[in-house]
């Protein structure tokens, strides 16, 4: 199911299953320092990081080539491509769902964009930055803040560049300011052609309708129709002013009717409306417990939702500070809106995200963790969470939900936990058993069952399955139209 | 150039280039009233306002047909297709590069959505609303207006829902909604292949990265790549305070500063900064003498800009008026921005759209034009302009540059008139001359020849001369393996 090339490993190969003059082609191109090879004795092994998932396990390089520019991803492809070599794209490797590491073979070789990471180049009439492959999200963000700017894709984890448009990255402020496609004004990318083709599609204009708008075919599509080197970004300016406060529904029904009370009168100003569920927060806060529970006597309600608003501009004197706006709409909320509104607390924002940052590290600890990255339409989600409430138990008993999401855009992060001990890990079906229910469940609730990971090793078997076989046909097709060559971990065909 | 069957006109065919008995199998699926005909002796066409298009002339269909659900849309082009007609989706018919009517040989059949335009449905949760292809806009607006909500792409003409997605058109609040991809949650578009596939992507998700977003490559591809019958929409909630000022900038190379200034200054509130010339401004109040003239004296600047900020939530009483805080931006700008303003008048937003909405009526009237629909980066679109101001008269005298724009997001409605009597209009090679030079320069200032219009018979030249060879190839492969039958008034191949 895995596309891998046929290689055997043989004598001949030695520590990779790559011939000896196939590698001294590519470190023809990128020099010393451009391919680091398996150490014949495994030990000091300068490969593992690049080799290991964050979540799901390890595989094995035959080797790992480093391009310095986008002319060297050409060569690297080209030569790849000659020669059947299976190459896997990695950017910052921090994405999971595998897409992103060789498979236990060794016979494929990992193509890291890290050493594209040269250029961040602002243009501030444009509102756009053109920048390197390779930069981490936290780098651009560093030098977009000393200029007033931020590439507002909100993530827990530090990604680069082209990784987040190979996954379509979502995040935490999406409601405000979208996805990653929706922040990608350019990019340059390259095939796994004979060539290694170019295509360059940098003019960063904000408005061009002259054909296919072929930049959309290679986000979110995991590496697999070519290596993006380049890109130009949409920047938004730097938030000056925010306010947060954590709402207590009436009842989970309570939730959307909030959402769209908030989004009534708050409009663009809100910029972030995040579900948290009480098993997740006891999650964090048994985990790290220096974070402060901010519920009186720390009794954590049912369901809680972080709201942020803010503002890119400096508060003006005659402008109503934020946290007395949000405090004004949540009295009217309560007041006219049927009273959706149990409690609330309006608090330092950055306190509040510290709860919802620490979700995520939380639930690592909750046992043996079973994440999903679902979707729905806005309305459906909590339905989704109710039925699962009622049915998990009774198909899966004692699998604890501890889940959080991304309410004001449909995305909910549904991890399960199990016992460590739980006698039924020791059955290897149990958890694809369980996830192959989940997923299940999922699209009976018209949702996806990837909104913001993209699909890696660990759910091309769910693309396998509830991909109507018209679209893997197409699919199939755009992929010899673009990289015939063996490029990426996944099969979208 | 022109994609077109090749069937000659014979006696057989009567007053249709299209024998009897295939006709026979459309009125078979769609019935009487789904199609029309060329009357024998060509009185009374009821054909000819499908035929002739707003800006370009007209040409000849052999049928007009009118499918009433996405189901008769797959009968009729699997018929198409098996029979080798070309067939030109039309949806408003208000496009202005001539992509939705067919040629002059009398081959072509057009396929109207104008009957699919039974659904509306708003998801109020999900803020989306699920319509079909034949809408007209202003009806949806009407819908959604009734409920608070509006589907922000705001243009001067009136097009179906269906058209609007296959030129992704931009509109004049681009630079706070964004364009109709931006705002297009999913389609079901229907293939010009042997069986007339129907694809569905309409689960209305915000986050889903389950592979291709297929619905990327019918946005903004004029139609050739399937004819989209459906779709799911984002709706944003309608404004309910707006202000809007007359900026007059000191120079030309101030306008820039002032949009930076206002971005810093009100964030998402800034919903317009549309550009005027002078030229543009006098021909809309020569040809709408009721127009009011806001400059004092009636003194036309040489340029202006319309700013617009509003708001979707009701004034609250603690909150500054928009007007209050446009005059105080205005202010701060003037004093600490090194004056790029000369001159600002502050009114009635209606009344400042009715100058600027009266631009594209008033320049129809300035003699013949030659209209161009261009994009830029931000900061270069002023370069561009301030280039031409100088170049033009060189290489082409007595051509009145009557321009006007959407600064905010890069594009140029570049409008050239000429003299009615100018003796040069009798020279068949003059216009296109003329638009060959315009365009070359565009693309020297790393340009789109088209913003926001898409690709149609006008500027399939330009397509054929500036894509390079691979997208071409790209593109030829892409139809082949969505629509391989003959789709569109153009060829992206």
């Amino acid at each position: 199911m895995i596309k891998s090339n046929q290689r055997p490993l043989n004598d001949e190969t030695g520590a990779t299953g790559v011939p000896a003059e196939q590698l001294a082609a590519l470190k023809a191109i990128v020099g010393d320092k451009g391919l680091l090879l398996p150490s014949e004795g495994g030990a000091g092994n300068d490969l593992l990081p690049y080799e290991t998932c964050v979540r799901y396990g390890a595989g094995k390089a035959a080797f790992v080539v480093r391009p310095a520019t986008s002319s060297e991803v050409s060569q690297v492809l080209a030569c790849c491509v000659a020669q059947g070599i299976t190459v896997i794209p990695q950017s910052g490797n921090s994405g999971l769902v595998g897409a992103s590491t060789p498979d236990a073979t060794g016979t494929q070789g990992v193509l890291s964009l890290d050493r594209l990471s040269g250029t961040m180049e602002l243009d501030e009439d444009n509102r756009s930055v053109t920048v390197g492959a390779g930069v981490r999200l936290s780098d651009l963000n560093s030098f977009l803040a000393e200029r007033g700017y931020s590439f507002p894709i909100d993530l827990g984890a530090d990604p680069r560049i082209g990784g987040m448009i190979a996954t379509n990255t979502g995040g935490a402020r999406f409601l405000r300011y979208g996805d990653v496609r929706q922040n990608t004004l350019g990019i340059k990318v390259v095939l796994a052609d004979d060539q290694g083709t170019e295509l360059d599609f940098m003019s960063g204009l904000r408005k061009d309708n002259t054909g296919v708008d072929w930049k959309q075919i290679f986000i979110g599509t995991s590496g697999v129709y070519g290596v993006i080197t380049e890109a130009v970004l949409n920047v938004e300016r730097l938030p000056k002013q925010s306010a947060a406060a954590l709402l207590v529904p009436r009842d989970e029904a309570a939730v959307l009717p909030l959402l769209r009370a908030l989004e009534e009168r708050c409009g663009s100003q809100l910029t972030a409306f995040e579900g948290m569920s009480a098993e997740a927060m006891a999650c964090a806060f048994d985990h790290v417990p220096s974070l402060r529970n901010p519920f009186p006597g720390g009794e954590l309600p049912g369901y809680a939702i972080l709201a942020e608003v803010s503002r890119s501009w400096d508060k003006r004197e005659t402008e109503e500070s934020l946290d007395d706006l949000l405090e004004a709409v949540l009295a009217e909320i309560w007041e006219f809106e049927g009273e959706p509104l149990a409690n609330a607390f309006i608090g330092r924002p950055e306190e509040m995200w510290s709860l919802r940052h620490a979700l995520s590290e939380g639930v690592k600890h909750a046992g043996k963790l079973v994440p999903f990255d679902v979707s729905f339409r806005r309305g459906v989600l909590m339905d989704f969470r109710a039925a699962m409430a009622v049915e998990l138990p009774k198909h899966f008993p004692e699998v604890r939900i501890c889940d959080f999401g991304h309410i004001g855009d449909g995305g909910l992060h549904f991890n399960l936990a199990i016992a460590k001990d739980d006698p039924r890990l020791t059955d290897e079906s149990f958890i694809p058993a369980l996830r192959n229910w989940v997923v299940t469940r999922v699209t009976d609730f018209k949702g996806s069952f990837s909104a913001e990971h993209a699909i890696g090793r660990s759910n091309q078997s769910f693309y396998d399955s509830y991909t109507p076989e018209k679209i893997k046909s197409l699919a199939a097709g755009l992929k010899d139209l673009t990289s015939p060559g063996h490029l990426g971990a996944v099969k979208l065909g």
